[in-house]
């Protein structure tokens, strides 16, 4: 009897235990969505251009989800002038590689996102040009989330470049109203980067510049 | 007897039960960083244009924070083109909310940062608008780093509209070199907002336009 009272006793202080610290680490979950919430800011700061790759594949989900990163960058009036062609075709990356020369990596990448504007999808005027800053701003996020799920990949520029643009347009056969503006090359990095530090508090000014 | 054979059965039996239910939420947790690495996603996908502020201070730290994603950003040829001039100025807040229909929300702001291009920070020749696409990076790094921290934010378009231009030019004194090409407004939100849903598969095409 005195040795199955010691028994209860040794199994209820167990019990409470292991509640207790089941209980403590819910409570410690409970800040996770604090140290989640500055992880956007984390890949940010940790993102960075990702020329060479490993011959991992890259699942078309993936891709669907950097396209709808893309597509919920900001957008002038709601105009979404953005247009993507995804390139998978080797021949095609290849041509890419070996006609510009800051656009190497493409023969290695798995696959590539042209980022273009539709220039008759936004403003009349002055402000026909809006379209570069949306297409820029999607293609900011497409590189985010690549980064943000483990890829790498690199923002090439083609427009404001006319032999890029010309270059681009016959190779994805776009009609006259779409051009391409940037080309990003995808895949699993082949190695960890360390992104540069570009932080210069002298590029800022306060309510004015003098 | 009897009643204690019992009582160490049910408490072995609850001890196993609890152990097993923590083990299987440590086990859970250890897919956190799997979750947290989407929410650069998350915060890419929540985010919208905030133009409605509540008097809630926002700290110089934050503004640092904010300051630091958009030196983050892709920069062609590592040019950094960016330069930033931030406002508290109530003032210049009221100015920029009297004279620019689409920036009302200035004078609730806490603050709003002007996005400039150096433009003799960037290429020459056709690149020269290149830093078009870094000034555009570096907004969006802005805006998503404001959601990402709670604030409410919204990129208010100046370049290239040439009133837009002058004006903003000559409130913030800039010299030639230095245009001004948004005005993001930047406070905690008077109110969550659900984003748009911009996802378009339409605009996707693969390899070839046709």
């Amino acid at each position: 009897m005195k040795n199955s009272s010691f028994l209860i006793t040794l199994l209820a202080a167990a019990l409470v235990f292991v509640t207790y610290k089941w209980v403590d680490s819910c409570n410690n979950s409970a800040s996770a969505p604090e140290t989640a919430r500055s992880t956007a800011i984390n890949d940010i700061m940790s993102r960075t251009s990702v020329r060479s790759y490993s011959d991992r594949a890259v699942d078309s989900l993936t891709v669907d989800t950097l396209l709808r990163a893309a597509m919920a960058a900001p957008t002038a009036a709601n105009k979404q002038p953005w247009r993507f062609v995804v390139i998978t075709d080797t021949a095609s990356l290849d041509y890419i590689s070996e006609n510009f020369g800051s656009m190497k990596m493409a023969a290695e990448a798995q696959l590539a996102v042209v980022l273009c504007g539709d220039v008759t999808a936004t403003f009349d005027g002055e402000g026909r040009e809006y379209w570069v800053q949306d297409v820029s701003a999607a293609t900011e996020n497409l590189l985010l989330a690549a980064h943000s799920v483990g890829l790498g990949a690199v923002w090439c520029g083609i427009y404001p470049i006319s032999e890029r643009v010309s270059k681009f347009s016959a190779l994805l056969k776009l009609p006259e109203n779409i051009v391409p503006m940037a080309c990003v090359c995808v895949g699993y990095p082949a190695a960890a980067l360390t992104p540069k530090d570009k932080w210069k508090p002298e590029y800022i000014r306060f309510n004015s510049w003098n």
